[in-house]
Protein backbone atom coordinates (compact mmCIF):
# COMPACT_ATOMS: atom_id res chain seq x y z
CA UNK A 1 0.00 0.00 0.00
CA UNK A 2 1.28 3.58 -0.97
CA UNK A 3 1.46 6.57 1.60
CA UNK A 4 -1.63 8.43 1.31
CA UNK A 5 -1.45 12.47 2.13
CA UNK A 6 -3.63 11.46 5.20
CA UNK A 7 -1.28 9.63 6.60
CA UNK A 8 1.36 12.85 6.45
CA UNK A 9 -0.11 14.56 9.71
CA UNK A 10 -0.73 11.15 11.00
CA UNK A 11 3.02 10.05 11.05
CA UNK A 12 3.43 13.77 13.01
CA UNK A 13 1.05 12.31 15.80
CA UNK A 14 2.93 8.82 15.95
CA UNK A 15 6.36 10.68 16.43
CA UNK A 16 4.64 13.07 18.87
CA UNK A 17 3.14 10.12 21.03
CA UNK A 18 6.57 7.89 20.76
CA UNK A 19 8.83 11.06 21.89
CA UNK A 20 6.24 11.49 24.65
CA UNK A 21 6.49 8.13 25.85
CA UNK A 22 10.66 9.31 26.85
CA UNK A 23 10.65 12.59 26.96
CA UNK A 24 8.85 15.59 28.41
CA UNK A 25 11.83 18.09 27.08
CA UNK A 26 9.62 20.25 24.73
CA UNK A 27 12.84 21.54 22.61
CA UNK A 28 13.83 17.37 21.99
CA UNK A 29 9.66 16.88 20.95
CA UNK A 30 9.72 20.32 18.52
CA UNK A 31 13.15 18.76 17.56
CA UNK A 32 11.99 15.63 16.66
CA UNK A 33 8.59 16.82 14.81
CA UNK A 34 10.92 19.36 12.89
CA UNK A 35 13.17 16.22 11.68
CA UNK A 36 10.30 14.27 10.61
CA UNK A 37 8.98 17.17 8.25
CA UNK A 38 12.16 16.78 6.68
CA UNK A 39 11.96 13.17 6.56
CA UNK A 40 8.68 13.55 5.30
CA UNK A 41 9.41 16.27 2.17
CA UNK A 42 12.03 13.66 0.92
CA UNK A 43 9.98 10.50 0.92
CA UNK A 44 7.69 9.84 -1.82
CA UNK A 45 4.40 8.55 -1.92
CA UNK A 46 5.10 5.54 -3.53
CA UNK A 47 6.91 4.20 -0.96
CA UNK A 48 4.83 2.01 2.14
CA UNK A 49 3.66 3.76 5.26
CA UNK A 50 5.89 1.46 7.67
CA UNK A 51 8.62 2.32 5.29
CA UNK A 52 8.74 5.39 6.54
CA UNK A 53 7.37 4.52 9.62
CA UNK A 54 10.93 3.00 10.14
CA UNK A 55 12.62 6.11 9.39
CA UNK A 56 10.47 8.17 11.94
CA UNK A 57 11.39 5.67 14.64
CA UNK A 58 14.85 5.69 13.75
CA UNK A 59 14.80 9.65 14.72
CA UNK A 60 12.76 9.26 18.39
CA UNK A 61 15.60 6.78 19.08
CA UNK A 62 18.73 9.22 17.69
CA UNK A 63 16.89 12.50 19.31
CA UNK A 64 15.78 10.73 22.88
CA UNK A 65 18.85 7.92 22.92
CA UNK A 66 15.98 5.64 23.96
CA UNK A 67 16.04 2.55 21.85
CA UNK A 68 12.71 0.72 23.11
CA UNK A 69 9.80 2.96 24.64
CA UNK A 70 7.41 0.58 24.28
CA UNK A 71 9.56 -2.44 26.30
CA UNK A 72 7.90 -1.85 29.93
CA UNK A 73 4.51 -1.77 28.31
CA UNK A 74 4.76 -4.75 25.84
CA UNK A 75 6.07 -6.96 28.82
CA UNK A 76 2.88 -5.75 31.16
CA UNK A 77 0.56 -6.81 28.06
CA UNK A 78 2.23 -10.30 27.46
CA UNK A 79 2.09 -10.97 31.44
CA UNK A 80 -1.97 -9.74 31.07
CA UNK A 81 -2.76 -12.13 28.38
CA UNK A 82 -0.67 -14.87 29.23
CA UNK A 83 -3.42 -14.45 31.86
CA UNK A 84 -5.64 -14.83 29.84
CA UNK A 85 -4.54 -17.70 28.11
CA UNK A 86 -6.20 -20.74 29.74
CA UNK A 87 -9.85 -19.13 29.71
CA UNK A 88 -9.09 -18.34 25.78
CA UNK A 89 -8.01 -21.49 25.39
CA UNK A 90 -11.27 -22.94 27.01
CA UNK A 91 -13.04 -20.38 24.28
CA UNK A 92 -11.84 -22.57 21.28
CA UNK A 93 -12.11 -25.99 23.16
CA UNK A 94 -16.03 -25.15 23.75
CA UNK A 95 -16.14 -23.55 20.29
CA UNK A 96 -18.29 -25.58 17.39
CA UNK A 97 -15.14 -24.29 14.74
CA UNK A 98 -11.59 -23.86 16.84
CA UNK A 99 -10.44 -23.10 14.06
CA UNK A 100 -12.48 -19.89 13.25
CA UNK A 101 -12.14 -18.99 16.99
CA UNK A 102 -8.50 -19.04 17.24
CA UNK A 103 -8.71 -16.93 13.96
CA UNK A 104 -11.44 -14.67 15.86
CA UNK A 105 -8.77 -14.47 18.80
CA UNK A 106 -5.48 -13.60 16.52
CA UNK A 107 -7.66 -10.97 15.32
CA UNK A 108 -8.96 -9.38 18.63
CA UNK A 109 -5.19 -9.43 19.63
CA UNK A 110 -4.38 -7.10 16.62
CA UNK A 111 -6.15 -4.41 18.86
CA UNK A 112 -2.78 -3.92 20.68
CA UNK A 113 -1.46 -1.50 18.69
CA UNK A 114 -0.02 1.48 19.69
CA UNK A 115 0.63 3.00 17.07
CA UNK A 116 -2.62 4.64 16.08
CA UNK A 117 -4.17 6.75 18.44
CA UNK A 118 -7.53 5.01 19.73
CA UNK A 119 -8.02 3.22 23.16
CA UNK A 120 -8.72 -0.35 23.93
CA UNK A 121 -9.95 -2.57 26.68
CA UNK A 122 -8.50 -5.84 25.63
CA UNK A 123 -11.20 -8.10 27.01
CA UNK A 124 -14.30 -6.57 25.58
CA UNK A 125 -12.48 -6.56 22.56
CA UNK A 126 -12.10 -10.66 22.52
CA UNK A 127 -16.55 -10.60 23.29
CA UNK A 128 -16.93 -8.52 20.25
CA UNK A 129 -14.20 -9.99 18.21
CA UNK A 130 -15.89 -13.60 18.99
CA UNK A 131 -19.44 -12.51 17.61
CA UNK A 132 -18.66 -9.54 14.97
CA UNK A 133 -19.45 -10.26 11.20
CA UNK A 134 -16.07 -9.97 9.27
CA UNK A 135 -16.06 -7.96 6.39
CA UNK A 136 -13.79 -9.92 4.34
CA UNK A 137 -14.45 -14.01 5.21
CA UNK A 138 -12.27 -16.00 2.48
CA UNK A 139 -12.60 -18.66 5.59
CA UNK A 140 -13.18 -21.22 3.11
CA UNK A 141 -10.48 -20.71 0.77
CA UNK A 142 -8.34 -20.20 4.33
CA UNK A 143 -8.87 -23.83 5.17
CA UNK A 144 -8.74 -25.71 2.11
CA UNK A 145 -5.38 -23.83 1.28
CA UNK A 146 -4.40 -25.14 4.74
CA UNK A 147 -4.95 -28.66 4.45
CA UNK A 148 -2.78 -28.68 1.47
CA UNK A 149 0.25 -26.68 2.64
CA UNK A 150 2.75 -28.33 5.05
CA UNK A 151 4.30 -25.51 6.32
CA UNK A 152 2.90 -21.88 6.95
CA UNK A 153 5.07 -18.73 7.41
CA UNK A 154 3.07 -16.72 9.88
CA UNK A 155 3.87 -12.83 10.63
CA UNK A 156 3.69 -11.58 13.74
CA UNK A 157 2.82 -8.09 14.59
CA UNK A 158 2.38 -6.63 17.80
CA UNK A 159 3.62 -8.43 21.28
CA UNK A 160 0.98 -8.49 23.35
CA UNK A 161 -1.17 -10.23 20.06
CA UNK A 162 1.49 -12.89 20.14
CA UNK A 163 0.12 -14.65 22.87
CA UNK A 164 -3.08 -14.72 20.25
CA UNK A 165 -1.19 -15.87 17.62
CA UNK A 166 0.11 -18.48 19.82
CA UNK A 167 -3.71 -20.49 20.17
CA UNK A 168 -4.32 -19.48 16.61
CA UNK A 169 -0.61 -21.96 16.06
CA UNK A 170 -1.94 -24.25 18.24
CA UNK A 171 -4.80 -24.98 15.97
CA UNK A 172 -3.39 -24.89 13.12
CA UNK A 173 -1.53 -28.26 13.80
CA UNK A 174 1.30 -28.00 11.24
CA UNK A 175 4.69 -26.64 11.20
CA UNK A 176 4.94 -22.46 11.70
CA UNK A 177 7.90 -20.38 10.97
CA UNK A 178 6.51 -17.22 13.40
CA UNK A 179 8.62 -13.87 11.80
CA UNK A 180 9.29 -11.17 14.16
CA UNK A 181 10.57 -7.69 14.21
CA UNK A 182 14.58 -7.55 14.16
CA UNK A 183 14.86 -4.72 16.15
CA UNK A 184 11.95 -3.02 18.89
CA UNK A 185 9.72 -0.52 16.63
CA UNK A 186 6.45 0.58 18.43
CA UNK A 187 4.94 -2.21 20.36
CA UNK A 188 5.77 -4.33 17.60
CA UNK A 189 6.88 -8.31 18.69
CA UNK A 190 10.47 -8.96 18.75
CA UNK A 191 12.13 -12.53 19.17
CA UNK A 192 12.37 -11.68 22.85
CA UNK A 193 8.85 -10.88 23.17
CA UNK A 194 7.88 -13.81 20.94
CA UNK A 195 9.95 -16.02 23.83
CA UNK A 196 7.96 -14.57 26.12
CA UNK A 197 4.45 -15.04 25.08
CA UNK A 198 5.45 -18.96 24.39
CA UNK A 199 5.53 -18.70 20.87
CA UNK A 200 9.03 -20.85 20.99
CA UNK A 201 7.61 -23.84 22.06
CA UNK A 202 4.80 -24.20 19.17
CA UNK A 203 6.72 -22.63 16.50
CA UNK A 204 10.12 -21.33 15.12
CA UNK A 205 11.02 -17.82 15.57
CA UNK A 206 12.50 -15.90 12.61
CA UNK A 207 13.52 -12.24 12.37
CA UNK A 208 12.68 -10.86 9.17
CA UNK A 209 15.56 -8.48 9.75
CA UNK A 210 13.27 -5.42 9.31
CA UNK A 211 13.46 -2.27 11.66
CA UNK A 212 10.10 -1.00 10.08
CA UNK A 213 6.98 -1.35 11.66
CA UNK A 214 5.62 -3.70 9.24
CA UNK A 215 6.97 -6.32 6.66
CA UNK A 216 9.19 -4.40 3.86
CA UNK A 217 10.98 -6.33 1.75
CA UNK A 218 13.52 -4.29 0.52
CA UNK A 219 14.40 -3.82 4.13
CA UNK A 220 14.34 -7.30 5.07
CA UNK A 221 17.13 -10.03 5.74
CA UNK A 222 18.22 -12.24 2.82
CA UNK A 223 17.39 -15.16 4.95
CA UNK A 224 14.40 -14.55 5.52
CA UNK A 225 13.98 -13.27 1.93
CA UNK A 226 14.90 -16.40 0.72
CA UNK A 227 12.47 -18.62 3.33
CA UNK A 228 9.30 -15.54 2.33
CA UNK A 229 10.12 -16.62 -1.66
CA UNK A 230 9.57 -20.32 -1.19
CA UNK A 231 6.54 -19.76 1.17
CA UNK A 232 3.25 -21.11 0.20
CA UNK A 233 0.97 -20.11 2.66
CA UNK A 234 1.49 -16.86 4.42
CA UNK A 235 -0.74 -15.27 7.34
CA UNK A 236 0.36 -11.28 7.97
CA UNK A 237 -0.98 -10.19 10.46
CA UNK A 238 -2.32 -5.97 11.06
CA UNK A 239 -2.19 -2.87 9.48
CA UNK A 240 1.92 -2.65 9.00
CA UNK A 241 2.45 -6.12 7.49
CA UNK A 242 -1.05 -5.34 5.03
CA UNK A 243 1.00 -2.20 4.17
CA UNK A 244 4.04 -3.88 3.30
CA UNK A 245 2.75 -6.92 1.59
CA UNK A 246 -0.54 -5.77 0.00
CA UNK A 247 0.52 -5.46 -3.56
CA UNK A 248 2.88 -8.89 -3.21
CA UNK A 249 1.94 -11.74 -6.07
CA UNK A 250 2.34 -14.56 -3.68
CA UNK A 251 -0.49 -16.48 -1.61
CA UNK A 252 -1.44 -14.75 1.74
CA UNK A 253 -3.55 -14.32 4.24
CA UNK A 254 -4.45 -11.43 6.06
CA UNK A 255 -5.78 -11.08 9.22
CA UNK A 256 -6.73 -7.81 11.01
CA UNK A 257 -8.81 -5.14 12.57
CA UNK A 258 -9.28 -1.74 10.24
CA UNK A 259 -7.82 0.59 13.03
CA UNK A 260 -7.36 3.47 10.65
CA UNK A 261 -10.07 4.61 7.44
CA UNK A 262 -7.21 5.11 5.23
CA UNK A 263 -6.16 1.83 5.49
CA UNK A 264 -9.34 0.34 5.43
CA UNK A 265 -10.75 2.33 2.24
CA UNK A 266 -7.35 0.87 0.60
CA UNK A 267 -8.65 -2.51 1.94
CA UNK A 268 -12.66 -1.48 0.68
CA UNK A 269 -13.73 -2.20 3.83
CA UNK A 270 -15.57 0.28 6.95
CA UNK A 271 -12.93 1.63 9.95
CA UNK A 272 -13.32 -0.94 12.81
CA UNK A 273 -14.60 -3.40 10.32
CA UNK A 274 -12.54 -7.29 11.03
CA UNK A 275 -10.77 -9.02 7.86
CA UNK A 276 -9.56 -12.29 6.83
CA UNK A 277 -8.45 -12.00 3.41
CA UNK A 278 -6.60 -13.52 0.83
CA UNK A 279 -4.77 -12.37 -1.97
CA UNK A 280 -3.85 -14.44 -4.85
CA UNK A 281 -6.06 -16.72 -3.88
CA UNK B 1 -1.88 30.89 23.60
CA UNK B 2 1.29 29.90 22.33
CA UNK B 3 1.44 26.71 19.97
CA UNK B 4 1.24 23.13 21.55
CA UNK B 5 3.33 20.81 20.06
CA UNK B 6 -0.16 19.25 19.52
CA UNK B 7 -1.12 21.74 17.40
CA UNK B 8 1.31 20.54 14.57
CA UNK B 9 -0.12 17.69 13.22
CA UNK B 10 -3.45 19.38 13.39
CA UNK B 11 -1.79 22.14 10.71
CA UNK B 12 -0.94 19.64 8.38
CA UNK B 13 -4.57 18.43 8.84
CA UNK B 14 -5.67 21.60 8.05
CA UNK B 15 -3.44 22.61 4.89
CA UNK B 16 -4.76 19.01 3.35
CA UNK B 17 -8.46 19.61 4.33
CA UNK B 18 -8.22 22.99 2.63
CA UNK B 19 -6.24 22.66 0.07
CA UNK B 20 -8.39 19.49 -0.89
CA UNK B 21 -11.51 22.41 -1.25
CA UNK B 22 -9.58 23.59 -3.99
CA UNK B 23 -7.44 20.74 -6.11
CA UNK B 24 -7.65 17.60 -6.25
CA UNK B 25 -3.80 17.14 -7.36
CA UNK B 26 -1.92 15.12 -5.57
CA UNK B 27 1.19 16.36 -6.44
CA UNK B 28 0.01 20.31 -5.41
CA UNK B 29 -1.15 18.86 -2.12
CA UNK B 30 2.26 17.42 -1.45
CA UNK B 31 4.10 20.12 -2.44
CA UNK B 32 1.36 22.12 -0.02
CA UNK B 33 2.11 19.39 2.64
CA UNK B 34 5.87 19.56 2.50
CA UNK B 35 5.46 23.50 2.43
CA UNK B 36 3.97 23.49 5.65
CA UNK B 37 6.61 21.41 6.90
CA UNK B 38 9.89 23.95 6.05
CA UNK B 39 7.47 26.62 7.89
CA UNK B 40 6.79 25.28 10.84
CA UNK B 41 10.27 24.39 11.43
CA UNK B 42 11.09 28.02 11.80
CA UNK B 43 8.09 28.65 13.91
CA UNK B 44 8.92 29.35 17.62
CA UNK B 45 6.01 27.41 19.70
CA UNK B 46 5.87 30.91 21.38
CA UNK B 47 4.37 32.15 18.56
CA UNK B 48 0.32 31.81 18.80
CA UNK B 49 -1.58 28.88 16.43
CA UNK B 50 -3.19 31.84 14.12
CA UNK B 51 -0.15 32.81 13.64
CA UNK B 52 0.92 30.10 11.95
CA UNK B 53 -2.64 29.20 10.46
CA UNK B 54 -1.81 32.80 8.42
CA UNK B 55 1.42 31.43 7.00
CA UNK B 56 -0.26 28.30 6.23
CA UNK B 57 -3.16 29.68 4.49
CA UNK B 58 -1.27 32.28 2.67
CA UNK B 59 1.25 28.57 1.32
CA UNK B 60 -2.56 27.14 0.41
CA UNK B 61 -3.48 30.46 -2.23
CA UNK B 62 -0.20 30.63 -3.74
CA UNK B 63 0.35 26.88 -4.01
CA UNK B 64 -3.43 26.45 -5.49
CA UNK B 65 -4.18 29.82 -6.82
CA UNK B 66 -7.26 29.98 -5.30
CA UNK B 67 -7.45 32.84 -2.73
CA UNK B 68 -10.97 32.66 -1.51
CA UNK B 69 -11.70 28.20 -1.14
CA UNK B 70 -14.59 28.62 1.29
CA UNK B 71 -16.61 31.40 -0.43
CA UNK B 72 -19.33 29.25 -1.55
CA UNK B 73 -19.58 27.67 1.70
CA UNK B 74 -19.60 30.73 4.15
CA UNK B 75 -22.14 32.40 1.20
CA UNK B 76 -24.80 29.10 2.16
CA UNK B 77 -23.97 29.03 5.77
CA UNK B 78 -25.32 32.70 5.97
CA UNK B 79 -28.45 32.20 3.78
CA UNK B 80 -29.03 28.95 5.89
CA UNK B 81 -28.86 30.71 9.24
CA UNK B 82 -30.78 33.85 7.99
CA UNK B 83 -33.35 31.66 7.39
CA UNK B 84 -33.59 30.42 10.49
CA UNK B 85 -32.70 33.70 12.01
CA UNK B 86 -36.92 34.66 12.72
CA UNK B 87 -37.18 31.32 14.70
CA UNK B 88 -34.38 32.44 16.44
CA UNK B 89 -35.26 35.64 17.10
CA UNK B 90 -38.60 34.49 18.54
CA UNK B 91 -36.54 31.99 20.62
CA UNK B 92 -34.79 35.09 22.50
CA UNK B 93 -38.20 37.10 22.92
CA UNK B 94 -39.96 34.15 24.73
CA UNK B 95 -37.35 33.32 26.80
CA UNK B 96 -36.96 34.78 30.41
CA UNK B 97 -33.46 35.93 29.97
CA UNK B 98 -33.03 37.61 26.29
CA UNK B 99 -29.60 38.90 26.35
CA UNK B 100 -28.49 35.09 27.78
CA UNK B 101 -30.44 33.49 25.30
CA UNK B 102 -28.95 35.64 22.57
CA UNK B 103 -25.60 34.65 23.94
CA UNK B 104 -26.08 30.84 23.76
CA UNK B 105 -27.59 31.40 20.36
CA UNK B 106 -23.99 33.50 19.51
CA UNK B 107 -22.34 30.56 20.89
CA UNK B 108 -23.72 27.67 19.09
CA UNK B 109 -22.94 29.99 16.03
CA UNK B 110 -19.40 29.36 16.77
CA UNK B 111 -19.68 25.56 15.95
CA UNK B 112 -19.42 26.58 12.31
CA UNK B 113 -15.87 25.86 12.20
CA UNK B 114 -14.56 24.57 8.74
CA UNK B 115 -10.97 24.89 10.20
CA UNK B 116 -11.58 21.91 12.80
CA UNK B 117 -12.14 18.68 11.79
CA UNK B 118 -15.79 18.40 13.43
CA UNK B 119 -18.73 17.72 11.55
CA UNK B 120 -21.89 19.62 13.04
CA UNK B 121 -25.74 20.14 12.65
CA UNK B 122 -25.97 23.54 13.28
CA UNK B 123 -30.10 22.78 14.45
CA UNK B 124 -28.94 20.44 16.88
CA UNK B 125 -26.23 22.80 18.01
CA UNK B 126 -28.56 25.09 18.90
CA UNK B 127 -30.79 22.70 20.43
CA UNK B 128 -27.90 21.57 22.49
CA UNK B 129 -26.48 25.00 23.45
CA UNK B 130 -29.89 26.60 25.03
CA UNK B 131 -30.06 23.69 27.57
CA UNK B 132 -26.48 22.90 27.99
CA UNK B 133 -24.78 24.37 31.03
CA UNK B 134 -21.85 26.52 31.31
CA UNK B 135 -18.10 25.14 32.25
CA UNK B 136 -16.96 29.16 33.02
CA UNK B 137 -19.88 31.64 32.91
CA UNK B 138 -19.15 35.02 33.91
CA UNK B 139 -22.40 36.12 33.05
CA UNK B 140 -22.84 38.38 36.35
CA UNK B 141 -20.39 40.35 35.98
CA UNK B 142 -20.53 40.57 32.06
CA UNK B 143 -23.46 41.80 32.51
CA UNK B 144 -22.26 44.61 35.30
CA UNK B 145 -19.60 45.72 32.87
CA UNK B 146 -22.33 46.12 30.05
CA UNK B 147 -24.21 48.44 32.33
CA UNK B 148 -21.53 50.48 32.50
CA UNK B 149 -20.21 50.53 28.88
CA UNK B 150 -20.94 52.98 26.63
CA UNK B 151 -19.48 51.20 23.58
CA UNK B 152 -18.19 47.55 22.61
CA UNK B 153 -15.90 46.12 20.25
CA UNK B 154 -17.41 42.58 19.01
CA UNK B 155 -14.83 40.72 17.33
CA UNK B 156 -16.58 38.51 15.15
CA UNK B 157 -15.09 34.53 14.18
CA UNK B 158 -17.22 32.91 11.33
CA UNK B 159 -19.02 33.73 8.71
CA UNK B 160 -22.22 32.12 9.26
CA UNK B 161 -21.83 32.71 13.01
CA UNK B 162 -21.99 36.45 12.26
CA UNK B 163 -25.70 35.92 11.77
CA UNK B 164 -26.13 34.95 15.45
CA UNK B 165 -24.24 37.90 16.40
CA UNK B 166 -26.47 40.64 14.77
CA UNK B 167 -29.28 38.90 16.97
CA UNK B 168 -26.79 39.39 20.13
CA UNK B 169 -25.76 42.97 19.22
CA UNK B 170 -29.30 43.77 18.98
CA UNK B 171 -30.22 42.23 22.64
CA UNK B 172 -27.26 44.53 23.93
CA UNK B 173 -28.61 47.93 22.83
CA UNK B 174 -25.65 50.15 22.72
CA UNK B 175 -23.27 51.04 19.69
CA UNK B 176 -21.07 48.33 18.60
CA UNK B 177 -18.38 47.93 15.94
CA UNK B 178 -17.97 44.41 14.49
CA UNK B 179 -14.43 43.41 13.77
CA UNK B 180 -14.10 41.27 11.15
CA UNK B 181 -10.95 39.68 9.06
CA UNK B 182 -9.63 41.70 6.43
CA UNK B 183 -9.38 38.79 3.41
CA UNK B 184 -10.77 35.49 3.71
CA UNK B 185 -9.04 33.18 5.72
CA UNK B 186 -10.94 29.47 6.42
CA UNK B 187 -14.14 30.50 6.50
CA UNK B 188 -13.64 33.44 8.78
CA UNK B 189 -16.20 36.31 8.48
CA UNK B 190 -14.90 39.21 6.44
CA UNK B 191 -16.97 42.68 5.65
CA UNK B 192 -18.73 40.92 2.72
CA UNK B 193 -20.07 38.16 5.06
CA UNK B 194 -20.89 40.61 7.82
CA UNK B 195 -23.06 43.21 5.40
CA UNK B 196 -24.43 39.63 3.90
CA UNK B 197 -25.06 38.78 7.29
CA UNK B 198 -27.26 42.08 8.16
CA UNK B 199 -24.42 43.00 10.66
CA UNK B 200 -23.94 46.73 8.57
CA UNK B 201 -28.00 47.36 10.02
CA UNK B 202 -26.79 46.78 13.74
CA UNK B 203 -23.29 47.57 14.38
CA UNK B 204 -19.98 49.47 12.39
CA UNK B 205 -17.77 47.09 10.47
CA UNK B 206 -14.20 47.54 11.06
CA UNK B 207 -11.73 45.01 9.27
CA UNK B 208 -8.94 44.19 11.96
CA UNK B 209 -6.33 44.36 9.00
CA UNK B 210 -5.06 40.83 9.70
CA UNK B 211 -5.47 37.90 7.26
CA UNK B 212 -5.14 35.66 10.47
CA UNK B 213 -7.40 33.21 10.75
CA UNK B 214 -7.90 34.84 14.69
CA UNK B 215 -7.03 37.98 16.38
CA UNK B 216 -3.45 38.50 16.00
CA UNK B 217 -2.50 41.74 17.22
CA UNK B 218 0.67 42.38 15.32
CA UNK B 219 -0.63 41.67 12.29
CA UNK B 220 -3.15 44.04 12.60
CA UNK B 221 -3.75 47.74 11.30
CA UNK B 222 -2.71 50.49 12.82
CA UNK B 223 -6.50 52.06 12.76
CA UNK B 224 -7.64 48.79 14.18
CA UNK B 225 -4.88 48.66 17.30
CA UNK B 226 -6.14 52.36 18.05
CA UNK B 227 -9.80 51.42 18.61
CA UNK B 228 -8.32 48.07 20.35
CA UNK B 229 -6.60 50.19 22.66
CA UNK B 230 -8.85 52.30 23.81
CA UNK B 231 -11.57 49.57 24.12
CA UNK B 232 -12.99 49.01 27.72
CA UNK B 233 -15.47 46.33 26.64
CA UNK B 234 -14.53 43.97 23.97
CA UNK B 235 -16.68 40.56 23.21
CA UNK B 236 -14.21 38.01 21.50
CA UNK B 237 -15.79 34.98 19.80
CA UNK B 238 -14.49 31.73 19.05
CA UNK B 239 -10.94 29.92 19.42
CA UNK B 240 -9.07 31.88 16.49
CA UNK B 241 -9.76 35.12 18.50
CA UNK B 242 -8.99 33.32 22.06
CA UNK B 243 -5.83 32.13 21.06
CA UNK B 244 -4.38 35.82 19.99
CA UNK B 245 -6.02 37.36 22.74
CA UNK B 246 -5.70 35.15 25.66
CA UNK B 247 -3.08 37.27 27.44
CA UNK B 248 -3.97 40.69 27.09
CA UNK B 249 -4.35 43.00 29.62
CA UNK B 250 -7.40 44.36 29.12
CA UNK B 251 -11.29 43.20 29.95
CA UNK B 252 -12.19 40.77 27.20
CA UNK B 253 -15.25 38.72 27.87
CA UNK B 254 -14.60 35.29 25.52
CA UNK B 255 -17.21 33.76 24.13
CA UNK B 256 -17.12 30.37 22.74
CA UNK B 257 -17.25 26.40 22.40
CA UNK B 258 -14.45 24.46 23.27
CA UNK B 259 -13.87 22.00 19.92
CA UNK B 260 -10.54 21.40 20.31
CA UNK B 261 -8.88 19.39 23.35
CA UNK B 262 -5.84 21.70 23.37
CA UNK B 263 -7.73 25.01 23.52
CA UNK B 264 -10.11 23.35 26.23
CA UNK B 265 -7.11 22.40 28.12
CA UNK B 266 -5.65 25.95 27.98
CA UNK B 267 -8.97 27.25 29.25
CA UNK B 268 -8.96 24.90 31.94
CA UNK B 269 -12.37 23.06 30.29
CA UNK B 270 -13.24 19.90 28.83
CA UNK B 271 -13.86 19.44 24.64
CA UNK B 272 -17.21 20.46 23.88
CA UNK B 273 -17.81 22.64 27.03
CA UNK B 274 -19.10 26.11 26.23
CA UNK B 275 -17.41 29.29 27.63
CA UNK B 276 -18.49 32.54 28.59
CA UNK B 277 -15.15 33.49 30.29
CA UNK B 278 -13.73 36.87 31.17
CA UNK B 279 -10.47 38.05 31.77
CA UNK B 280 -9.30 41.22 33.53
CA UNK B 281 -12.36 41.09 35.11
Amino acid sequence: MRTYLDCIPCFFNQALRAGRMVTGDEKKLKRLLDEVGRVLRDIPVENTPPETGMLIYEKISRITGEYDPYKEIKRKNISKILRLYPALKKEVEKSDDRLLTAIRLAIAGNVIDLGVNKKFDIEEEIDIVLKKDFAIFDYEKFKRYLDKTDEILYIGDNAGESVFDRILIEEIKKPVTYVVREIPVINDVTREDAINAGIDKVARILSSGTSAPGTVLKTCSSEFMEIYGRSKFIISKGQGNYEGLSEEKGLIFFLLKAKCWVIAADIGVKEGDIVLKGINI
